[in-house]
């Protein structure tokens, strides 16, 4: 199929699929918040009736949290099958003063959607469904799908999660399509060949019987901030490599060629401090911005809490300190070893006279690697080259999304990741938006991949 | 005069006694809340009157904050001067609901008193004023009286802090009486030799935009967690000791003789875990319980802060972390430049990428050091060994009382430092009470100390 073929349909579309996707955003499918479980059924119920619309059937898996949306629609015998992810829950909205329009009230300004979920996940999977649409309708489409969308992503998908092993022979597939990632910019359409596993917990020192006046105890009893944040401390050598015993020893070594890949990517010093108010010094030396950001693993602090925090001073050794972090970890690290070998160093370095206890542990999962060598991902290469500027680019995500690894190995699918966000959207805060623009490249990109997907009989 | 005649006096008077200190009690001389500013001027009123009526001249002195109550009364030409101090004011009562008793109506229970300031200060400086109303009475009181009684320690006394140097010559003496301290144990009466100084500071790390993804960001950015705590693990040495460049320079070397009297003070560790809850670890290595309490200088964490303290994880970079610390100083380290050491020792180690800020530093002021051979601490001890078991203990204290070491600047006085509050007194926290025992050896303390000062004509 040829791009300009898609091209015509989607301006000839364009309005209905936009008030299409306004009515999905209305949907107050808030996740987190027991509160909108009846939003999040009524969406998932929304969801349902579109695909049995376009053939598919469907049916809502019931799970511990929020509805799965099931659906499958028969290609050609023998047809390749695909599946394609996306979650219809989206982040709270809180502080809701700072909108500037309702949440849930979406409206195109200035060629983009606002609403919470305009992009987060809620715009990603609807190009992606109005591709399928089109394709549909224009008897285009080759190959057999499968929908499992969810709505629980924000919540790390318990629902999902709990199900995979019950449904994963009807999951199977041989692609697993997420559009739930990003482009590194306007002009730079991105492949994600990965992201980082995480494993996380809470640690907590304490043993004094209350907080402690700093001057009748200063000097005789252990501070638990104190030795909190030499603690933390010592989890990095002095060059930002991490200290913890063990820790780097499963790592798989990367190949030469996503090397030279993923340093391809340009950065520059002053377009991360424009993004992030400060220059990319963290991590470990040695390694390049891409390494470090993708390829290597972490420890960091999420929080650390411990005492007075209020105005001027007040003398006290705080009764006990908390800490929370997480690590993100790469190809060949087991999360389970990891933290547990986080917890081996915590307890070997508990200063004398305090106590140490964990809580909230998760091993939230491993890396997701996708090969370089994969099939798909070089169609998918090629089919982004034909949009946009057709420049395109390849990332290893930093972050982690634990389900994806999970789905990936039940439906015994190759995955194919790419997505069109951009930090001007704003998503997991106010005034979200998606830019009517990427929507079409998702679009674009979307129908071209499937459309290549088998042959039509 | 014998602690018989006293004591005699003390069994025919207390009822009384006790009636007046519950007056006394009565008044919510809250000082940090400016809604109780009626009731400080209230109870500085009250003490005036009870002072001119024993025959004091007295006058209210107007500070900045509450009123100073300031009374004289002349003994015989030539005799001793002596300065009594003491403040009326109180800590806050939150939280509430913890009394048993209102804080404000109190009642004897078990032979000790119960309300806010039973102990601190108002029940500590009621034992010496009728000590002194006594000694008036039967025309045993041999020298000089000058009260200096403020309503603003529990705020560090910002207002008597401002007069001082205005009044100085009004306060000049020969001996300065604080009974404002503690004891160490029921069966051992204790003479304090100093406080240590205090200064604090508030450092803020800084530099990110936002809250940035731990994922997206983990191994890039600076992470001001992470980072504060590396610059508070900073300020120790493996062995405890304080790596600040310059910190103990200055210290003056302590006497053979008040080192033996300060590690003469029996403290098991089972005894400090009892009070605490931990073992006295902390602190520096090779240097005596006593030594690190109160004769060897601090530097403590208040509070640190950063990032997120919900349930769970949640995976950011905070975008900024606070740090509150004090250290206590000891004989010879100036405030101002220690202050400015540990300024330095922060700016030098700040960590690339992000900005260090300092706010609320406060040069408190310098230890303040009772000469081990000054006479009236040796007749106090005399005094001491004639009260309960007889058994006398001298005690560097840890923390700070800034505005003694100014007063005993102004006054050009020797300092003379007891009290008898005990652990059990709950000071600033809810049910404060003092035992009836306790008040009874501070009056027989301050008679007996007070009648032997100067010769009757």
């Amino acid at each position: 199929m040829e791009k300009s073929f898609l091209k015509e349909h989607f301006d000839a579309s364009k309005e209905s699929f936009f008030e299409e996707w306004k009515e999905f955003l209305k949907f107050q499918s808030i996740s987190p918040d027991p509160a909108y479980a009846k939003d999040c059924q009524k969406c998932a119920t929304w969801l349902q009736k579109k695909l049995i619309s376009l053939g598919f059937e469907s049916e809502l898996i019931q799970t511990s949290q929020h509805p799965v949306v099931f659906a499958e629609r028969k290609g050609p015998e023998g047809a390749p099958v695909i599946v394609l992810y996306g979650h219809y829950d989206v982040q709270p909205v809180d502080p809701l003063d700072l909108w500037e329009s309702p949440p849930f009230e979406p409206v195109l300004r200035n060629s983009r959607m606002y609403a919470r979920g305009a992009q987060d996940n809620k715009g990603q999977l609807m190009y992606g469904l109005h591709a399928v649409e089109t394709l549909i309708k224009q008897d285009a489409l080759p190959c057999t799908l499968k929908y499992i969308i969810e709505g629980g992503e924000e919540c790390g998908s318990p629902g999902l999660g709990g199900i995979l092993d019950e449904w994963g022979e009807r999951f199977e597939a041989d692609i697993l399509i997420a559009t739930d990632s990003g482009t590194l910019s306007k002009d730079l359409n991105t492949i994600t060949m990965g992201f980082r596993g995480v494993v996380g917990l809470t640690a907590r020192l304490s043993g004094l019987r209350s907080d402690l006046h700093s001057g009748v105890h200063g000097g005789v009893a252990p501070n638990p901030a104190t030795e909190m944040a030499r603690l933390i401390a010592s989890f990095h050598n002095p060059d930002g490599s991490i200290a913890v015993e063990g820790f780097y020893d499963d790592i798989e070594p990367v190949s030469e060629e996503d090397l030279a890949v993923a340093n391809s990517i340009p950065v520059s010093d002053e377009m991360y401090i424009s993004l992030s108010g400060v220059p990319p010094v963290g991590g470990e030396k040695g390694y390049s911005f891409a390494e470090r950001r993708g390829l290597r693993p972490t420890i960091e602090v999420n929080g650390i809490h411990s005492g007075y925090n209020g105005p001027g001073q007040k003398t006290i050794i705080p009764a006990h300190s908390v800490v929370k972090l997480t690590s993100r970890i790469v190809a060949g690290q087991d999360p389970k070893k990891i933290l547990s070998l986080i917890e081996k160093h915590l307890q070997k370095n508990t200063p004398e006279g305090l106590t140490l206890e964990f809580s909230e542990q998760e091993a939230g999962g491993p890396a997701l690697c996708v090969s370089s060598s994969s099939t798909p991902v070089h169609e998918l290469r090629e089919v982004l080259s034909e949009v946009g500027t057709g420049t395109v680019a390849f990332m290893w995500e930093g972050g982690s999304v634990p389900i994806l690894t999970g789905l990936s190995r039940v439906c015994k699918a190759e995955p194919v990741l790419f997505g069109f966000g951009l930090e001007e959207d704003n998503i997991h805060a106010p005034n979200e938006s998606f830019s009517l623009e990427m929507y079409e490249y998702g679009f674009l990109s979307m129908g071209l991949f499937l459309s290549r997907q088998g042959k039509l009989s």
